[in-house]
């Protein structure tokens, strides 16, 4: 009998009188006991805010994510130990890798991106400064901070390991302490691998905690600092965000609720096409991995008219070849529903939509099961056809949480969107086309109901990751019935858990603040030439000026004739005062880069080691024949890379003898850490 | 007697019997009648979405941008009307500039933020290109387009023409539809901007209603893809967003409450010096204009325990300079406050106060008037003092709408920032100081309760833009107590009347959607070299393939020699090998950039007129001498710029004679329409 445990200000609580008993799906037996009694609520939020919280926000984002990564690699020796509890869920071992592989894969994707996106600091930086002094005394930058409260995440029941790390992950590198609720069917899961976590021994105290069983009266005692993360029901959510407490302080709730998703398959996709193998193999795969229990489930297939039949049977004949069966078998392709509940709950579904659909696979709890028992909460694969579903209203609003689906029939591309939408706001609509044109109108139709458009065809069918799967890269989520939140997408899932601000003040301060350079922030003059000093030795703001260098008409024609570049504004004075941005003839821009580069570089051997690119050049000015240039080189931003070295980004202004600036641009350079 | 109007589906509508009076709080007396009984508020959402959202949705961005950029220019035109009425709401002329002027710079902005920084096109780009393949088949791409409901305006009593323009020009730049509700207090004045509205006739039909009077049930008639933007008290706040159609469709609610902001004198602000005036000066601004009711107005002042007295005095004689009474005549500094029972309001916070304060500036209720009589809503400013800041509760909990502040010491950086902190989510905190270091602490300790930070001091006091000025570039809007919303912010202000959608597909889908060109997709044979093609006839996926040319060692060492860049790598094969990047000595990476320009550039005189910058260059392979670069330049993006030309950027990559990829940029050129 598993007794899973709470972990709570650094220790373990056993369930106590609080338990009750978990019946497994597979064999309709008792196999775990969770609850709680003893949690000190208040405690827990103290020791996530006042030890979590500080601990985690002294790390810059990049030691977050090198323990966020460290994490990942080291539940993924263990992750056996999770498989072997999987099957316990109703899950096969392939459901379990979207579980298991896929909460690893989403710790190591966020990890990666808060290294490559994110800076090796304290403070994120929020878009471009903006001008706001016409002589650049003041300006302004947004910026992004770690919320100083605590993150309560409350997951799902489908997903007991990649529901947990999916928000940890972000949430740990904002910086934001975390405390884990999973639902208590399959929590025993969540609670192996949050103790490989503790036992890794790799965050801070205060860093994460978990609540198996309720949270009693957590909720009434956030503030404006805290972040409610909620994946689950819609009725639920809309419980726990009505929270008089959460609205009275403005508390963040992120809810991520299942929805009515849709798949249109386009019109210009002939039955038997590669396209349409790939829309049923896709469709197969959505109603039946987890049993369908995915909150990104195909619900919905909108299908021309004329191709409904075929589509039935191609799917149909798929269907059929489904072995249900006990999880743990290698031959079983789906396993059970999580609970009897829920398959009460799915079968309930099914009745209601019985008014407006037709059953094309007969009765849905009529399964021939794979070394299992009728006891367990199995049901055949089911598909439902609605002829009418402009009348309909259920199909649109109500969700079989299981290995349910509905076919229906559109007139035209306005009508397959406009269906689509009728779900009141989705996570994922998919489209299967070869034609980008009619991904185009779908996507402009309906992009506004739904949080993700996944497009297949031909193209991509071998490449392309799935409907169904939310991706670290992108965010999930979704607007109306599918809770109006957003997470995931990279960093933009990391700011859910940070509070974006508007700074404003001088340069000076805004660099100070940011710990990157700007123009008007105050020059810092280097002890030797930039080139020469190791990356750490280099200050934010250490600027090299150089000499001057005249640009002769000789040098242009020469530069023409060298690169082959003899465009008419270099070669020829009269067309290129025709044309309205040159006086005359000018010098090549590629040209005062390169003097620019003859001006600032230091030939030797040093810790500069290479120009790897550079960001936003413009040419401001032109420069005319016998005008000379001067550089400006500033070091702005820098970024450990490597154990060796890390990434310099300068500055460089280019002016000419009257000090007006003719170009700038970031150069981009790695700078080792020893001379 | 005025009569403000509604405008509902395109006619004006009286207020009729529901109309109540609305007393002016200079004389006391009935200045108008304002309310409605008539309105159809189903029929103004239908209309709104279903005539206003789609004819908005049919322009572009910059469509759009120019439409809002007129009709700033148009109200500017008429700005003295709203002069004219201004000085009933109780506010001088300085203060009813930052209302009028204030709201038609707002839309200026906006405006050319969006002609700046949005595609010329239907879909926002929103980041970069995900690669979610191995071979490129499958990408992703977050994009944001219009949501297809109705933006529901709720606004506050005390700009009454701000308040409507800042929302309205997000809203429409987005594409949406919206429908204002100005506070009935002073709702004539936003009546009389919005008929010019109206009249301008620059708006499609059905993008702009007004109600005024009470707006019944709308809120329980909205839906997933509609939005609550409030601004007002967070009393007001809570009740709106409570309600449960509202939350059942996640319709997002945007709010913006008034909060305890407040500001920071720096420790090494010494008393007399040019800093400490500057903030005495803003802080008496803060206090006395608009008579204190703005959101963002000083209402604590955390000051060096030391240098209380002398910030009390300082404060106190300037004080004593503001001339207090009818808003009309010039030399009154200081009008009435909205209306009586906001003097009443104020003045029973103050009591409340009592117990934790004392008052440094005797009655409020004695105030000398200058053309004005008693029965208007004046009030003096008035200074508390808080000896005990961290006892204290309701000074960080309870706000006087008017000009009021409270006085409070603080011992070191920790405790200033914890005060500040201690208004539980604020709209603007300020710092001044001259120490960016400072600027860094109070930033790191409490930007994540602030939604803007505002630091000033000596080198930016002439061109700092105000503690509590709003600006269209920065976000509006604050955690917790300010309402956990967000308002401006340039784009970011935009993007809330949008929708964020994860599309996943081919690249050529991906290009389809955005209209931008991306690696992968398919290329477009031109019918003469792009050069000598004008902006309109140039596609997107346009591709020029150069000839290949061979980097001779002598190329290296003539364009070394040429530029005065010797740096080693190119120059010393010994010294070249042992740097971590090269094999041995390698090509400039501006040589290579500049044969590339050598090869795809036509000479001659056309519609491709200046190269004026490039993105995200990056050298992503060395090119040793002897191997060869060739060039693909394809056609990304086009934005039109002026009435003559526009900007075409290109994509473009340098491959070596085995294919490889040795470089990457983005290429910016202006392209003329004509030839």
């Amino acid at each position: 009998m598993l007794r899973p445990e709470s972990y709570a200000m650094g220790r373990w609580v056993a369930p106590g009188s609080g338990a009750r008993a978990i019946i497994g799906p597979v064999t309709g037996t008792r196999i775990a006991e969770a609850g709680n009694t003893a949690l000190d609520i208040q405690g827990m939020l103290d020791w996530a805010r006042n030890s979590g919280g500080p601990a985690l926000r002294a790390m810059t984002f990049h030691d977050r994510a090198r323990m966020i990564k460290a994490l990942a690699q080291y539940l993924n020796e263990r992750k056996e130990e999770l498989y072997a509890l999987n099957p316990l869920t109703g899950a096969t071992r392939r459901d379990g890798a979207i579980d298991i592989d896929g909460g690893i894969g989403t710790m190591m994707v966020i990890a990666a991106k808060g290294r490559r996106e994110m800076p090796d600091g304290h403070v994120y930086v929020d878009g471009a400064v903006e001008a706001l002094s016409r002589k650049g005394s003041f300006v302004g930058q947004h910026i992004a901070v770690p919320l100083q409260g605590v993150a309560v995440h409350i997951n799902a029941f489908n997903f007991p390991v990649w529901g947990m790390l999916e928000k940890l992950a972000p949430t740990l590198l904002a910086g934001m302490p975390a405390i884990v609720k999973p639902a208590t069917q399959t929590c025993y899961l969540t609670e192996a691998c949050f103790r490989m976590i503790v036992e890794s021994g790799l965050l801070p105290d205060g860093a994460v905690q978990l609540v198996v069983g309720g949270v009693g009266d957590m909720l009434d005692r956030l503030g404006a600092q805290d972040v409610v993360s909620f994946t689950g029901s819609a009725d639920t959510a809309l419980k726990l965000r009505s929270n008089p407490n959460l609205m009275r302080n403005a508390t963040r709730f992120h809810a991520e609720q299942d929805s009515l998703n849709a798949t249109i398959l386009g019109p210009d996709v002939a039955v038997g096409s590669p396209a349409f193998d790939v829309f049923v193999k896709e469709a197969v795969n959505e109603m039946t991995a987890k049993a369908g229990q995915k909150c990104t489930a195909i619900r919905r297939m909108i299908l021309p008219e004329a191709v409904m039949p075929a589509v039935a049977d191609a799917l149909m004949t798929r269907l059929a070849d489904i072995r249900v069966g006990d999880p743990a078998l290698d031959d079983v392709r789906m396993g059970a529903l999580a609970s009897a509940d829920q398959k009460t709950d799915v079968l309930r579904v099914i009745a209601a939509l019985g008014s407006e659909t037709t059953c094309l696979t007969g009765d849905p709890e009529q399964v021939v099961l794979t070394g299992a028992s009728p006891e367990g909460a199995f049901l055949a694969p089911t598909l439902l056809r609605c002829d009418d579903p402009d009348a309909a209203q259920n199909v649109h609003a109500l969700e079989a949480f299981g290995p349910v689906a509905t076919l229906m029939p559109y007139r035209d591309l306005d009508h397959a969107a406009a269906l689509a939408n009728r779900g009141g706001g989705s996570l994922v609509a998919s489209l299967f086309t070869d034609d980008p044109d009619c991904a185009r109108r779908v996507t402009l139709a309906s992009a506004a109901w739904h949080g993700r458009i996944y497009i297949n065809g031909t193209v991509s069918a071998a490449e392309a990751t799935g409907h169904g799967a939310p991706l670290p890269h992108m965010v999930h989520g979704g607007p109306g019935r599918a809770g109006g939140g957003e997470e995931l997408g990279g960093v933009r899932g990391v700011l859910h858990y940070m509070q974006r601000t508007a700074v404003q003040g001088s340069p000076s301060v805004i660099s100070a603040i940011t710990g990157q350079w700007l123009p008007g922030a105050a020059e810092v003059a280097g002890p030797a030439h930039p080139f020469q000093r190791t990356f750490d030795e280099i200050a934010i703001g250490e600027t090299l000026h150089s000499a001057p260098r005249e640009v002769a008409l000789a040098d242009i024609e020469h530069f023409a004739e060298f690169t082959g570049d003899t465009f008419y504004a270099h070669m020829d004075e009269e067309a290129a005062r025709a044309n309205p941005f040159f006086p005359g003839r000018v010098a090549h821009g590629y040209l005062l880069l390169s003097f620019a580069a003859g001006l600032f570089v230091q030939p030797d051997p040093g810790p500069v080691l290479a120009n790897t690119g550079l960001n936003g050049l413009s040419f401001q000015k032109p420069v005319s024949p016998g005008d000379s240039i001067k550089v400006r080189l500033t070091c702005k931003r820098k970024t450990r890379r490597t154990d060796e070295y890390g990434e310099v980004a300068w500055h460089v202004t280019l002016t000419n003898q009257d000090d007006e600036q003719v170009a700038e641009y970031e150069l981009l350079t790695m700078v080792s850490f020893t001379r």
